[in-house]
Protein backbone atom coordinates (compact mmCIF):
# COMPACT_ATOMS: atom_id res chain seq x y z
CA UNK A 1 0.00 0.00 0.00
CA UNK A 2 2.03 3.21 -1.31
CA UNK A 3 0.90 6.64 -0.48
CA UNK A 4 1.61 9.77 -2.19
CA UNK A 5 1.11 11.54 0.47
CA UNK A 6 -0.26 12.66 4.07
CA UNK A 7 -2.53 15.44 3.59
CA UNK A 8 -2.38 17.18 7.54
CA UNK A 9 -4.51 20.29 7.94
CA UNK A 10 -5.73 22.59 10.99
CA UNK A 11 -6.94 26.01 11.33
CA UNK A 12 -3.39 27.08 12.05
CA UNK A 13 -0.28 26.32 13.52
CA UNK A 14 -1.27 23.95 16.04
CA UNK A 15 -1.32 21.03 13.97
CA UNK A 16 2.34 20.71 13.46
CA UNK A 17 2.47 19.36 16.75
CA UNK A 18 0.83 16.20 15.02
CA UNK A 19 3.26 16.51 12.00
CA UNK A 20 5.91 16.57 14.38
CA UNK A 21 4.81 12.75 15.51
CA UNK A 22 4.34 11.71 12.21
CA UNK A 23 8.00 12.89 11.21
CA UNK A 24 9.60 11.02 14.22
CA UNK A 25 7.47 7.83 13.37
CA UNK A 26 7.02 7.89 9.23
CA UNK A 27 10.44 10.11 8.60
CA UNK A 28 10.01 9.27 4.74
CA UNK A 29 6.40 10.39 4.18
CA UNK A 30 5.71 13.31 2.23
CA UNK A 31 3.36 15.71 3.98
CA UNK A 32 0.82 18.22 2.25
CA UNK A 33 0.00 20.22 5.18
CA UNK A 34 -2.75 23.47 5.07
CA UNK A 35 -3.26 26.15 7.69
CA UNK A 36 -5.70 28.42 7.61
CA UNK A 37 -4.21 31.07 8.96
CA UNK A 38 -6.20 33.73 7.87
CA UNK A 39 -9.43 32.56 9.50
CA UNK A 40 -8.28 31.07 12.61
CA UNK A 41 -8.78 30.37 15.44
CA UNK A 42 -11.95 27.51 14.80
CA UNK A 43 -12.50 26.40 18.59
CA UNK A 44 -14.08 29.39 19.00
CA UNK A 45 -16.60 29.37 15.95
CA UNK A 46 -20.21 27.79 15.27
CA UNK A 47 -20.35 24.01 13.79
CA UNK A 48 -21.99 25.29 10.55
CA UNK A 49 -18.82 27.78 9.96
CA UNK A 50 -16.71 24.77 10.95
CA UNK A 51 -18.37 22.45 8.52
CA UNK A 52 -18.10 25.20 5.95
CA UNK A 53 -14.53 25.82 6.55
CA UNK A 54 -13.96 21.87 6.62
CA UNK A 55 -15.32 21.39 3.63
CA UNK A 56 -13.21 24.07 1.63
CA UNK A 57 -9.79 22.55 3.43
CA UNK A 58 -10.19 19.32 2.57
CA UNK A 59 -10.90 20.01 -1.28
CA UNK A 60 -7.95 22.18 -1.21
CA UNK A 61 -5.74 18.84 -0.28
CA UNK A 62 -7.76 16.56 -2.10
CA UNK A 63 -6.10 18.75 -5.25
CA UNK A 64 -2.67 18.00 -4.12
CA UNK A 65 -3.23 14.54 -4.71
CA UNK A 66 -3.11 12.98 -0.87
CA UNK A 67 -3.61 9.15 -0.30
CA UNK A 68 -4.74 9.83 3.18
CA UNK A 69 -6.36 12.50 5.23
CA UNK A 70 -4.95 13.46 8.85
CA UNK A 71 -7.30 15.99 10.18
CA UNK A 72 -4.96 17.77 12.80
CA UNK A 73 -7.99 19.87 14.25
CA UNK A 74 -9.69 18.78 17.13
CA UNK A 75 -12.49 20.72 16.69
CA UNK A 76 -12.97 19.45 12.71
CA UNK A 77 -12.80 16.34 14.14
CA UNK A 78 -15.28 16.74 16.93
CA UNK A 79 -17.97 18.75 14.48
CA UNK A 80 -16.92 17.80 10.86
CA UNK A 81 -15.04 14.54 10.69
CA UNK A 82 -18.29 13.41 8.62
CA UNK A 83 -18.05 16.51 6.01
CA UNK A 84 -14.04 15.08 5.44
CA UNK A 85 -14.87 11.78 4.93
CA UNK A 86 -17.56 12.19 2.39
CA UNK A 87 -15.68 14.45 0.48
CA UNK A 88 -12.35 12.09 0.72
CA UNK A 89 -14.07 9.17 -0.77
CA UNK A 90 -11.84 6.29 -0.85
CA UNK A 91 -9.17 7.97 0.79
CA UNK A 92 -8.38 7.17 4.12
CA UNK A 93 -9.08 9.88 7.40
CA UNK A 94 -7.79 9.90 10.52
CA UNK A 95 -9.25 12.20 12.91
CA UNK A 96 -7.68 13.21 16.44
CA UNK A 97 -10.92 12.13 18.64
CA UNK A 98 -11.12 8.09 18.44
CA UNK A 99 -7.47 7.53 19.05
CA UNK A 100 -7.37 9.44 21.98
CA UNK A 101 -10.28 8.23 23.19
CA UNK A 102 -9.33 4.68 22.48
CA UNK A 103 -5.63 5.41 24.80
CA UNK A 104 -7.42 7.39 27.32
CA UNK A 105 -9.56 3.91 28.45
CA UNK A 106 -6.63 1.88 27.82
CA UNK A 107 -4.36 4.27 30.12
CA UNK A 108 -6.88 4.87 33.13
CA UNK A 109 -7.18 3.25 36.47
CA UNK A 110 -9.42 4.88 38.09
CA UNK A 111 -11.93 5.40 35.50
CA UNK A 112 -12.15 9.21 35.82
CA UNK A 113 -10.76 10.70 32.43
CA UNK A 114 -10.59 14.61 31.97
CA UNK A 115 -10.56 16.40 28.81
CA UNK A 116 -9.92 19.87 27.76
CA UNK A 117 -10.40 21.62 24.38
CA UNK A 118 -11.86 24.28 22.89
CA UNK A 119 -15.23 26.14 23.58
CA UNK A 120 -16.27 23.95 20.40
CA UNK A 121 -14.78 20.90 20.75
CA UNK A 122 -16.55 20.67 24.20
CA UNK A 123 -19.13 21.55 23.05
CA UNK A 124 -19.81 18.66 20.97
CA UNK A 125 -19.47 16.04 23.31
CA UNK A 126 -17.53 14.53 21.04
CA UNK A 127 -14.57 12.57 23.26
CA UNK A 128 -17.45 11.64 25.65
CA UNK A 129 -18.91 9.57 23.20
CA UNK A 130 -16.03 7.84 21.65
CA UNK A 131 -14.61 7.23 25.21
CA UNK A 132 -18.41 5.90 26.03
CA UNK A 133 -17.87 3.25 22.79
CA UNK A 134 -14.05 2.35 23.61
CA UNK A 135 -15.19 1.68 27.23
CA UNK A 136 -18.00 -0.30 26.49
CA UNK A 137 -16.10 -2.52 23.83
CA UNK A 138 -13.29 -2.72 26.53
CA UNK A 139 -16.14 -3.67 29.14
CA UNK A 140 -14.85 -1.04 31.54
CA UNK A 141 -16.45 1.60 33.42
CA UNK A 142 -15.36 5.40 33.04
CA UNK A 143 -17.11 8.86 34.09
CA UNK A 144 -15.74 11.60 31.86
CA UNK A 145 -15.49 15.41 33.00
CA UNK A 146 -14.91 18.02 30.40
CA UNK A 147 -13.19 21.72 30.61
CA UNK A 148 -12.85 24.85 27.90
CA UNK A 149 -9.68 26.04 28.05
CA UNK A 150 -10.62 29.06 25.67
CA UNK A 151 -7.30 30.93 26.98
CA UNK A 152 -4.63 28.10 26.20
CA UNK A 153 -4.69 28.84 22.34
CA UNK A 154 -3.56 32.56 22.97
CA UNK A 155 -0.97 31.70 25.86
CA UNK A 156 0.26 29.22 23.71
CA UNK A 157 1.10 31.44 20.33
CA UNK A 158 2.02 34.28 22.49
CA UNK A 159 4.64 32.33 23.81
CA UNK A 160 3.74 32.78 27.08
CA UNK A 161 3.94 28.41 28.42
CA UNK A 162 5.95 29.68 31.50
CA UNK A 163 4.54 32.32 31.92
CA UNK A 164 2.76 33.01 35.82
CA UNK A 165 -0.32 34.30 33.57
CA UNK A 166 -0.52 30.26 31.92
CA UNK A 167 -0.19 28.79 35.86
CA UNK A 168 -3.03 30.84 36.91
CA UNK A 169 -5.45 30.36 33.85
CA UNK A 170 -4.64 26.64 34.06
CA UNK A 171 -5.08 26.82 38.00
CA UNK A 172 -8.66 28.40 37.03
CA UNK A 173 -9.42 25.78 34.71
CA UNK A 174 -8.26 22.56 35.65
CA UNK A 175 -9.23 22.92 39.59
CA UNK A 176 -12.53 20.79 39.03
CA UNK A 177 -10.96 18.22 37.02
CA UNK A 178 -8.38 17.66 39.67
CA UNK A 179 -11.12 17.81 42.56
CA UNK A 180 -12.66 15.24 40.80
CA UNK A 181 -9.61 12.96 40.86
CA UNK A 182 -9.20 12.07 37.32
CA UNK A 183 -6.05 9.94 36.67
CA UNK A 184 -5.81 10.15 32.91
CA UNK A 185 -6.35 13.72 30.53
CA UNK A 186 -6.87 13.77 26.86
CA UNK A 187 -5.21 17.23 25.51
CA UNK A 188 -7.78 17.92 23.18
CA UNK A 189 -6.71 20.84 21.07
CA UNK A 190 -3.19 20.84 18.63
CA UNK A 191 -1.91 23.53 20.79
CA UNK A 192 -2.39 21.84 24.39
CA UNK A 193 1.09 20.24 24.02
CA UNK A 194 3.39 23.45 24.11
CA UNK A 195 1.31 23.60 27.54
CA UNK A 196 2.13 20.30 28.60
CA UNK A 197 4.62 21.27 31.36
CA UNK A 198 1.90 23.42 33.12
CA UNK A 199 -1.06 21.59 32.86
CA UNK A 200 1.46 18.67 34.12
CA UNK A 201 2.18 20.70 36.78
CA UNK A 202 -1.53 21.78 37.53
CA UNK A 203 -3.37 18.69 38.13
CA UNK A 204 0.08 16.60 38.93
CA UNK A 205 2.71 14.47 38.42
CA UNK A 206 0.49 11.05 38.82
CA UNK A 207 -2.11 12.16 35.80
CA UNK A 208 -1.33 10.87 32.73
CA UNK A 209 -1.79 13.39 29.86
CA UNK A 210 -2.54 11.87 26.33
CA UNK A 211 -1.50 13.73 23.60
CA UNK A 212 -4.25 13.28 21.18
CA UNK A 213 -1.99 14.10 17.89
CA UNK A 214 0.19 11.67 18.61
CA UNK A 215 -1.88 8.73 19.32
CA UNK A 216 -3.42 9.65 15.49
CA UNK A 217 0.14 9.97 14.21
CA UNK A 218 0.73 6.10 16.01
CA UNK A 219 -2.67 5.51 13.71
CA UNK A 220 -1.41 6.49 10.55
CA UNK A 221 1.93 4.33 10.91
CA UNK A 222 0.45 1.26 11.95
CA UNK A 223 -2.04 1.78 9.10
CA UNK A 224 0.32 2.65 5.95
CA UNK A 225 3.26 2.07 4.23
CA UNK A 226 5.58 5.69 3.22
CA UNK A 227 7.01 6.36 0.41
CA UNK A 228 11.22 7.64 0.51
CA UNK A 229 10.96 11.31 -0.36
CA UNK A 230 13.66 14.88 0.05
CA UNK A 231 12.84 17.52 2.77
CA UNK A 232 12.11 19.36 -0.24
CA UNK A 233 8.97 17.48 -1.73
CA UNK A 234 6.94 18.08 1.31
CA UNK A 235 4.21 21.04 0.49
CA UNK A 236 3.34 23.72 3.48
CA UNK A 237 0.26 26.21 2.96
CA UNK A 238 -1.11 28.56 4.86
CA UNK A 239 -4.16 31.12 4.18
CA UNK A 240 -1.95 33.87 5.84
CA UNK A 241 1.33 35.18 7.57
CA UNK A 242 3.43 32.31 5.71
CA UNK A 243 6.83 33.68 7.46
CA UNK A 244 4.97 34.19 11.15
CA UNK A 245 4.05 30.37 10.61
CA UNK A 246 7.37 29.18 9.83
CA UNK A 247 9.12 31.05 12.93
CA UNK A 248 6.71 30.21 15.26
CA UNK A 249 6.18 26.87 13.62
CA UNK A 250 9.60 25.76 14.15
CA UNK A 251 8.72 26.04 17.88
CA UNK A 252 5.81 23.35 17.42
CA UNK A 253 7.74 21.38 14.82
CA UNK A 254 11.27 21.18 16.81
CA UNK A 255 12.93 21.64 13.55
CA UNK A 256 13.08 23.62 10.49
CA UNK A 257 10.22 24.07 7.51
CA UNK A 258 10.79 24.07 3.93
CA UNK A 259 9.29 26.66 1.12
CA UNK A 260 6.06 28.14 3.01
CA UNK A 261 3.08 29.06 -0.09
CA UNK A 262 0.41 30.63 0.53
CA UNK A 263 -3.02 30.44 -0.69
CA UNK A 264 -6.60 32.59 -0.81
CA UNK A 265 -9.67 32.77 -1.43
CA UNK A 266 -12.25 33.99 -3.59
CA UNK A 267 -15.03 35.33 -2.12
CA UNK A 268 -18.00 37.08 -2.38
CA UNK A 269 -20.54 37.87 0.59
CA UNK A 270 -24.05 36.91 0.55
CA UNK A 271 -26.82 36.60 2.92
CA UNK A 272 -27.64 33.64 4.19
CA UNK A 273 -30.04 33.76 7.01
CA UNK A 274 -31.28 35.98 9.61
CA UNK A 275 -31.28 35.00 13.24
CA UNK B 1 -27.04 67.04 5.60
CA UNK B 2 -29.14 63.99 6.13
CA UNK B 3 -27.21 60.67 6.66
CA UNK B 4 -29.44 57.34 5.28
CA UNK B 5 -27.55 55.89 8.31
CA UNK B 6 -24.02 55.39 9.91
CA UNK B 7 -22.55 51.79 8.79
CA UNK B 8 -19.93 50.51 10.93
CA UNK B 9 -18.00 47.63 10.88
CA UNK B 10 -15.38 46.04 12.71
CA UNK B 11 -13.48 42.04 12.90
CA UNK B 12 -16.26 41.04 15.64
CA UNK B 13 -17.90 42.40 18.93
CA UNK B 14 -15.43 45.11 20.21
CA UNK B 15 -17.16 47.71 17.88
CA UNK B 16 -19.83 47.19 19.76
CA UNK B 17 -18.18 50.06 22.16
CA UNK B 18 -18.36 52.27 19.31
CA UNK B 19 -21.99 51.86 18.38
CA UNK B 20 -22.61 52.48 22.26
CA UNK B 21 -21.07 55.66 22.00
CA UNK B 22 -22.93 56.62 19.03
CA UNK B 23 -26.35 55.35 20.44
CA UNK B 24 -25.40 58.51 23.13
CA UNK B 25 -24.28 60.49 21.30
CA UNK B 26 -26.71 60.63 17.91
CA UNK B 27 -29.48 58.51 19.98
CA UNK B 28 -31.38 59.00 16.23
CA UNK B 29 -28.96 57.46 14.00
CA UNK B 30 -29.93 54.03 11.64
CA UNK B 31 -26.71 51.93 12.20
CA UNK B 32 -25.76 49.61 10.06
CA UNK B 33 -23.52 46.83 12.01
CA UNK B 34 -21.09 44.47 10.40
CA UNK B 35 -18.65 41.69 12.47
CA UNK B 36 -16.90 39.93 10.89
CA UNK B 37 -16.94 37.08 13.65
CA UNK B 38 -16.53 33.91 11.19
CA UNK B 39 -12.71 35.50 10.17
CA UNK B 40 -11.70 37.48 13.42
CA UNK B 41 -9.62 38.13 15.01
CA UNK B 42 -8.02 40.65 12.50
CA UNK B 43 -5.40 42.04 14.74
CA UNK B 44 -2.68 39.16 14.60
CA UNK B 45 -3.00 38.74 10.64
CA UNK B 46 -0.77 40.25 7.86
CA UNK B 47 -1.71 43.83 6.72
CA UNK B 48 -2.28 42.21 3.01
CA UNK B 49 -5.27 40.12 4.73
CA UNK B 50 -6.55 43.20 6.71
CA UNK B 51 -6.22 44.91 3.99
CA UNK B 52 -8.35 42.26 1.53
CA UNK B 53 -10.69 41.91 4.56
CA UNK B 54 -11.84 45.42 4.84
CA UNK B 55 -11.99 45.95 1.23
CA UNK B 56 -14.85 43.45 1.40
CA UNK B 57 -16.12 44.69 4.41
CA UNK B 58 -16.56 47.86 2.94
CA UNK B 59 -18.16 46.63 0.07
CA UNK B 60 -20.62 44.97 2.17
CA UNK B 61 -21.74 48.01 4.28
CA UNK B 62 -21.61 50.00 0.86
CA UNK B 63 -24.70 48.14 -0.31
CA UNK B 64 -26.39 48.63 2.53
CA UNK B 65 -27.32 52.70 1.51
CA UNK B 66 -24.81 54.03 4.30
CA UNK B 67 -24.34 57.59 4.74
CA UNK B 68 -21.14 57.49 6.62
CA UNK B 69 -18.49 54.70 7.33
CA UNK B 70 -16.85 54.31 10.94
CA UNK B 71 -14.44 51.96 10.74
CA UNK B 72 -14.90 50.47 14.55
CA UNK B 73 -11.39 47.92 13.91
CA UNK B 74 -8.43 49.81 15.12
CA UNK B 75 -6.23 47.20 12.81
CA UNK B 76 -8.23 48.19 9.67
CA UNK B 77 -8.12 51.82 10.58
CA UNK B 78 -4.05 51.32 11.26
CA UNK B 79 -3.55 49.37 8.08
CA UNK B 80 -5.93 49.69 5.67
CA UNK B 81 -8.05 53.31 5.40
CA UNK B 82 -6.88 54.26 2.39
CA UNK B 83 -8.44 50.90 1.05
CA UNK B 84 -12.01 51.59 3.33
CA UNK B 85 -11.58 55.62 1.57
CA UNK B 86 -10.65 54.45 -2.23
CA UNK B 87 -14.24 52.75 -1.89
CA UNK B 88 -16.01 54.77 -0.47
CA UNK B 89 -15.83 57.62 -2.42
CA UNK B 90 -17.85 60.28 -1.75
CA UNK B 91 -19.13 58.73 1.43
CA UNK B 92 -16.60 59.75 4.31
CA UNK B 93 -14.81 57.62 6.30
CA UNK B 94 -14.19 57.81 10.15
CA UNK B 95 -11.39 56.12 11.35
CA UNK B 96 -10.27 55.16 15.14
CA UNK B 97 -6.80 56.63 15.08
CA UNK B 98 -6.55 60.31 14.33
CA UNK B 99 -9.18 61.25 16.80
CA UNK B 100 -7.56 59.27 19.25
CA UNK B 101 -4.15 60.75 18.92
CA UNK B 102 -5.44 64.10 18.43
CA UNK B 103 -7.19 64.09 22.13
CA UNK B 104 -3.67 62.68 23.57
CA UNK B 105 -1.75 65.65 22.36
CA UNK B 106 -4.43 67.79 23.65
CA UNK B 107 -4.63 65.60 26.85
CA UNK B 108 -0.94 65.06 28.53
CA UNK B 109 0.81 67.39 30.34
CA UNK B 110 4.37 65.44 30.87
CA UNK B 111 4.17 64.79 26.88
CA UNK B 112 4.46 61.01 27.43
CA UNK B 113 1.73 59.29 25.75
CA UNK B 114 1.66 55.70 25.55
CA UNK B 115 -0.28 53.10 22.75
CA UNK B 116 -1.74 49.63 23.43
CA UNK B 117 -3.27 47.48 20.88
CA UNK B 118 -3.60 45.04 18.53
CA UNK B 119 0.22 43.50 16.75
CA UNK B 120 -0.83 44.38 13.78
CA UNK B 121 -1.92 48.18 14.57
CA UNK B 122 1.22 48.44 17.29
CA UNK B 123 3.53 47.11 14.12
CA UNK B 124 2.08 49.85 11.54
CA UNK B 125 3.07 52.78 13.48
CA UNK B 126 -0.35 54.43 12.71
CA UNK B 127 -0.72 55.73 15.73
CA UNK B 128 2.69 56.94 16.21
CA UNK B 129 2.88 58.96 12.90
CA UNK B 130 -0.71 60.53 13.91
CA UNK B 131 0.18 61.80 16.99
CA UNK B 132 3.71 63.33 15.78
CA UNK B 133 1.09 65.00 12.70
CA UNK B 134 -1.39 66.36 15.93
CA UNK B 135 1.68 67.27 18.18
CA UNK B 136 3.54 69.32 15.52
CA UNK B 137 0.15 71.18 14.66
CA UNK B 138 -0.24 71.93 18.58
CA UNK B 139 3.39 73.52 18.84
CA UNK B 140 3.68 70.53 21.29
CA UNK B 141 7.20 67.52 21.79
CA UNK B 142 5.67 64.58 22.82
CA UNK B 143 7.59 60.83 22.97
CA UNK B 144 5.25 57.49 22.51
CA UNK B 145 5.64 54.06 24.20
CA UNK B 146 3.80 51.46 22.23
CA UNK B 147 3.37 47.80 23.38
CA UNK B 148 0.93 45.31 21.91
CA UNK B 149 -1.29 43.38 24.10
CA UNK B 150 -2.04 40.31 22.42
CA UNK B 151 -4.20 38.15 25.42
CA UNK B 152 -5.99 40.73 26.25
CA UNK B 153 -8.77 40.25 23.59
CA UNK B 154 -8.80 36.59 24.81
CA UNK B 155 -9.47 37.86 27.99
CA UNK B 156 -12.46 40.48 27.73
CA UNK B 157 -14.19 37.66 25.18
CA UNK B 158 -13.57 35.26 27.80
CA UNK B 159 -15.41 37.64 30.45
CA UNK B 160 -12.02 37.49 32.64
CA UNK B 161 -11.96 41.59 32.80
CA UNK B 162 -11.92 41.14 37.11
CA UNK B 163 -9.87 38.04 36.98
CA UNK B 164 -6.09 37.82 38.62
CA UNK B 165 -4.82 36.63 35.39
CA UNK B 166 -6.23 39.66 33.63
CA UNK B 167 -4.51 41.75 36.24
CA UNK B 168 -1.63 40.02 35.91
CA UNK B 169 -1.59 40.04 32.33
CA UNK B 170 -1.84 43.66 32.03
CA UNK B 171 0.94 44.25 34.77
CA UNK B 172 3.16 41.99 32.51
CA UNK B 173 2.57 44.35 29.11
CA UNK B 174 1.86 47.60 31.32
CA UNK B 175 4.90 47.77 33.19
CA UNK B 176 7.08 49.05 30.96
CA UNK B 177 4.70 51.97 30.01
CA UNK B 178 4.32 52.78 33.83
CA UNK B 179 8.19 53.16 34.22
CA UNK B 180 8.17 55.23 31.26
CA UNK B 181 6.06 57.86 32.90
CA UNK B 182 3.64 57.80 30.71
CA UNK B 183 0.59 60.21 31.91
CA UNK B 184 -1.83 59.65 28.75
CA UNK B 185 -2.79 55.66 27.29
CA UNK B 186 -4.65 55.11 24.29
CA UNK B 187 -6.84 52.25 24.13
CA UNK B 188 -6.08 51.25 20.73
CA UNK B 189 -8.57 48.14 20.40
CA UNK B 190 -12.23 48.56 20.69
CA UNK B 191 -12.00 45.49 23.03
CA UNK B 192 -9.82 47.15 25.53
CA UNK B 193 -12.41 49.76 27.31
CA UNK B 194 -14.09 46.22 28.40
CA UNK B 195 -10.57 46.05 30.66
CA UNK B 196 -10.67 49.47 31.57
CA UNK B 197 -10.82 48.90 35.22
CA UNK B 198 -7.50 46.78 35.67
CA UNK B 199 -5.99 49.08 33.19
CA UNK B 200 -6.32 51.91 34.97
CA UNK B 201 -5.67 50.02 38.49
CA UNK B 202 -2.84 48.88 36.55
CA UNK B 203 -1.01 52.31 35.32
CA UNK B 204 -2.38 54.17 38.03
CA UNK B 205 -5.26 56.49 38.83
CA UNK B 206 -3.61 59.82 37.11
CA UNK B 207 -2.81 58.26 33.72
CA UNK B 208 -6.26 59.19 31.58
CA UNK B 209 -6.97 56.56 29.26
CA UNK B 210 -8.32 57.35 25.83
CA UNK B 211 -11.45 55.26 24.44
CA UNK B 212 -10.76 55.43 21.01
CA UNK B 213 -14.07 54.79 19.75
CA UNK B 214 -15.59 57.19 22.23
CA UNK B 215 -13.64 59.91 20.61
CA UNK B 216 -14.31 58.76 17.00
CA UNK B 217 -17.85 58.57 18.05
CA UNK B 218 -18.18 62.44 18.91
CA UNK B 219 -15.97 63.20 15.73
CA UNK B 220 -19.32 61.41 13.93
CA UNK B 221 -21.27 63.52 16.41
CA UNK B 222 -19.40 66.96 15.35
CA UNK B 223 -19.88 66.27 11.50
CA UNK B 224 -23.32 65.01 10.67
CA UNK B 225 -27.13 65.53 11.18
CA UNK B 226 -29.16 61.76 11.48
CA UNK B 227 -32.59 61.28 10.34
CA UNK B 228 -34.91 59.42 13.30
CA UNK B 229 -35.61 55.97 13.39
CA UNK B 230 -36.83 53.06 15.34
CA UNK B 231 -34.87 50.48 16.84
CA UNK B 232 -36.32 47.92 14.68
CA UNK B 233 -34.60 50.08 11.35
CA UNK B 234 -31.32 49.16 12.46
CA UNK B 235 -29.25 46.31 10.87
CA UNK B 236 -26.82 44.24 12.53
CA UNK B 237 -24.85 41.35 10.58
CA UNK B 238 -22.12 39.21 11.55
CA UNK B 239 -20.31 36.14 9.82
CA UNK B 240 -20.94 34.09 12.55
CA UNK B 241 -22.26 33.40 15.89
CA UNK B 242 -25.28 35.55 15.56
CA UNK B 243 -26.45 34.17 18.97
CA UNK B 244 -23.00 34.45 20.79
CA UNK B 245 -22.98 37.81 19.82
CA UNK B 246 -26.08 38.98 20.80
CA UNK B 247 -25.65 37.94 23.97
CA UNK B 248 -21.89 39.09 24.79
CA UNK B 249 -22.60 41.71 22.64
CA UNK B 250 -25.32 42.82 25.39
CA UNK B 251 -22.70 43.34 27.69
CA UNK B 252 -20.10 45.38 24.94
CA UNK B 253 -23.29 47.87 24.00
CA UNK B 254 -25.48 47.90 27.43
CA UNK B 255 -28.30 47.74 26.38
CA UNK B 256 -30.08 45.36 23.76
CA UNK B 257 -29.59 44.54 19.97
CA UNK B 258 -32.06 43.89 17.53
CA UNK B 259 -32.50 40.87 15.29
CA UNK B 260 -29.02 39.73 13.94
CA UNK B 261 -28.70 38.93 10.08
CA UNK B 262 -25.74 36.76 9.30
CA UNK B 263 -23.85 36.68 6.19
CA UNK B 264 -21.07 34.50 4.16
CA UNK B 265 -18.78 34.31 1.59
CA UNK B 266 -18.48 32.20 -1.27
CA UNK B 267 -15.56 31.13 -1.55
CA UNK B 268 -12.67 28.90 -3.40
CA UNK B 269 -9.06 28.67 -2.76
CA UNK B 270 -6.49 30.05 -4.94
CA UNK B 271 -2.44 29.53 -4.84
CA UNK B 272 -1.72 33.33 -4.45
CA UNK B 273 1.98 32.99 -3.31
CA UNK B 274 4.89 31.86 -1.90
CA UNK B 275 7.17 32.75 0.63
Amino acid sequence: LSIPSIGVFDSGIGGLTVVKELFASIPHARIVYFGDTARLPYGTKSVATVRRYAEEDTELLLQHNVGLIVVACNTVSAVALDVVERLAGTVPVIGMIEPAAHEAVQVTQSGKIGIIGTQATIASGAYESAIASAAAAAGKTVSTYAQACPLFVPLAEEGWQDHEVARLAAKTYLMSLVEAGIDTLILGCTHYPVLADVIQETVGAKVHLINSGAVAARQVHAAHLAQTVNDADHLFMVSDLPSRFRTLGERFLGRSLPTMHEVVFKEAWILRRSA
